[in-house]
């Protein structure tokens, strides 16, 4: 890499206050960077100690003033959404690797099965029959896709992800390795004291530009279909049983299961190793903080904390309080000796 | 699918009250049954509202009673076990792919392997040595077989599943994608700072028509051996380690870990992300309610909930006062000013 | 295996206390050894019951005093780590096979790979380009090696394990099967209302003698690394995310989630289901309780429980009255009237 702050500034739309002519050479986080490095700083987190990197660029947000005394003496460029400049910067600086189109000899394709333009198929992929292929479709190592699954354009499957049949797979969709799509829900029935399998025929539709971490499973539907909304992110383990829907923009963290049936909203967020309980609706725009467990119907815009869950407010409050137990309830028993005294006294 | 009401209720025998010669041409749920599909309604949840449904056929519990203001106009199906009886038409609308009995050429076949009648072994998977096959097993893609294993009839493997070495898998099983059968207990002893690995000879039992969900990790014995009784299903990403016992028809819900040589009853069931700690025993028929820490043995016929668990009832008392602390403290602090303007007046 | 008494305290340097020419045939638990196994007790849990074994051999800590009327009439060894010593044996018992070094025809192997000497590479594994691997390393079936992985000597990746491009993976480490290695983490930045991936180039550096348990999820750096320490052991399910660094002999039981940037010391043992917060230290030496919540920083050689975390002592106060805030709730109420009264009596 070597860019002029100028030829930076033109790649990001920035405003230059500094050297424009100064040679970038790397790209850093705040705290390993070098001075020749650019790095940036969106938030009060970074920008109240701007001295505190040796980056010889800083991008920033355009709303910032800069004051004098902020001690940093290298060049600032100003954007809107310095996070998102930055990575534009580094994936210009660390291009992702093309390969050219082909199915490796050892992949085994069933009958009926579409593929499309610059698809990249490698070792021991399995594809069942009357599968289709977008464009630019990648299928890593052992990757499994079962019969009548479509998997549409730009959609990368890392190695040993297993997805299961009539799975549909939208566009510009990324899948982490280890994952599994459309394994049958934990749905039985009772029968003279044994557990009877009930058939699953429905499956799973994830919609267009969501990323699954790796090692999630989703369950298909028992009937009808489990559906991830446009833009959904999940992290890694997450559980997401039969017949939940994901509403867009949501944001699912490492650990989190979410039971059959519940419908989650858009643009929520859910912290890491919640749990959301079957058959609940999650409203647009909630927060469930990280541990909850959300037992019953949250409406839109809330946040919720707490086993079982509650009002977020309140379980800040009730959790100062828990820690405090110990003297509350010393206090209530000095109180009952005072209690008995003024009772005596007054007898 | 085209069947008269006549024809389904011979096939599961169900007694009609309407008109028996309507034709069904599909199977749903409840709330998306068009006019021609046959639903089921088995609890309070869907029996009080049965005008809320489009289907034409109902299949109701033979002890529920219709009352004519229900608002439903359609057909009634009275059997024994709704749900049992409409999953079983389901799987015959649905019936399964049956593969022909094939040994595909990218398997890797080890010494001294038996192999069963009709059995399917599908491309990349891999058998090591002295393993024995049953009749009927189906091994999908990618599937590692360790050495010395055995594998008995009806039980399919699904894709990219390693069953370690010594593993003894029952008949009619089925495990899930990405799950790991037989990998080391975390043993480790202390030795001058360091952890060292101690060898691990047991192995895993896993007893006829066990489910196991999608990327669970169930560990070999240290020495002797780990063990899930029949019948006994797990979700999704559980967690069961060395030595474990797991009694017959146990229900394990998502994202559940038992700790190491912890014995779990018969017909118990252990809710969505509970844990159990290490070397404890839960008695049979007890229910672990979702997200329990058991720390201690829990008696036959228990239901505990809570971290660390507590009786069921109790937790259910305590999670409604912890909500309302914030309250209860303001409460004693004002006993407290009280108090102390009481005893001023009483010195 | 046959040995005498004799011999078997050559090999692990014991004190005989008994009859040397007894012949041993078999290593055993406490609990299933038969009279003529060796088993072992190390803490008081068993050598207060050394009258309830059957085995004929007991190797207990050279620190413990023989009592005759501990009613076990068999032979005692006794050596500085019983356990430790007991292991050793049964890996002599179970000697690891030993493969011979071969590269399987089904392997795809990249361009410009190093392999070592004694490298055992079975069928479907994948490697890409430039990647080395140290001597006597043995990738197990269908395992993904990405481009410009290292991967150094006596190290051995379990079947359908996916190690994705750039890692560095020490020696004798051990991965158990259905890990994931150098998953993109968890990072995107909004944009107009949606997520935008930002780009992953760090990657994860897996130092020596690690164990890392079945169907783990670490994350690589986003920038820089994530950095898992010598000696370190997790079991199975763990998530640890971007730029996380675990320092050495660190022990992560299953199901822990570790989020982005946080920093654990060495020594530290985190329980089964603990979460850890993003953008925290844990000090060298700390124990982290089983289901505990940490939210910010915890020093050096603490004890911490409770969601969100407290030190262990309080927690264990709290804990106690938390099942007891029903009766607490009641006094306080009782309290309410007595006061009444009593401020009646007064006016």
């Amino acid at each position: 890499m070597k860019f002029s702050v100028n030829e930076i500034a033109k790649i990001i739309k920035a405003e230059i206050i500094g050297d424009a002519s100064f040679i970038v050479t790397g790209v850093s986080s705040f705290e390993d960077a070098r001075p020749d490095d650019i790095t940036f700083a969106c938030d009060s987190k970074f920008l109240t100690r701007l001295d505190q990197t040796n980056a010889g660029v800083i991008i920033i947000p355009d709303t910032f003033s800069i004051e004098k005394e902020s001690g940093y003496h290298g060049i600032f460029l100003k954007t809107k959404n310095p996070k998102l400049s930055f990575f534009k910067l580094v994936s210009m600086v660390h291009p992702q690797k093309k390969l050219a189109s082909h199915v490796h000899s050892s992949a085994t394709i069933g009958k009926d099965v579409k593929i499309g333009k610059n698809t990249v198929i490698e070792s021991g992929v399995f594809i069942g029959n009357h599968v289709t292929l977008g464009d630019h479709v990648h299928l890593m190592p052992n990757v499994f896709i079962g019969d009548d699954t479509c998997i549409e354009s730009h959609t990368v499957i890392k190695p040993n992800v297993s997805i299961m049949e009539r799975s549909i797979i939208g566009s510009y969709v990324l899948i982490h390795s280890g994952t599994v799509i459309g394994s049958d829900g934990f749905g039985f029935t009772q029968s003279s004291g044994t557990h009877e399998k009930i058939i699953h025929t429905g499956y799973v539709h994830i919609k267009d530009h969501v990323e699954i971490g790796a090692c999630n499973t989703i369950d298909r539907g028992t009937l009808g279909m489990t559906v991830i909304g446009t833009g959904v992110k999940t992290d890694n383990l997450v559980h997401i049983a039969h017949n939940v829907k994901v509403g867009d923009n949501t944001l699912i963290v490492a650990q989190v299961g979410i039971a059959g049936s519940s419908i989650v909203g858009k643009n929520v967020i859910i912290a890491g190793k919640a749990g959301i309980s079957g058959h609940i609706k999650i409203g647009d725009g909630s927060i469930v903080g990280p541990y909850t467990g959300v037992h019953s119907d949250v409406g839109e815009n809330k946040i919720v904390s707490g086993i079982p869950h509650m009002p977020h407010g309140r379980w800040r409050k009730v959790v100062s309080i828990i820690s405090r137990l110990p003297e509350m309830r010393k206090k209530l028993f000095s109180f009952e000796k005072r209690l008995k005294e003024l009772e005596n006294k007054n007898e």
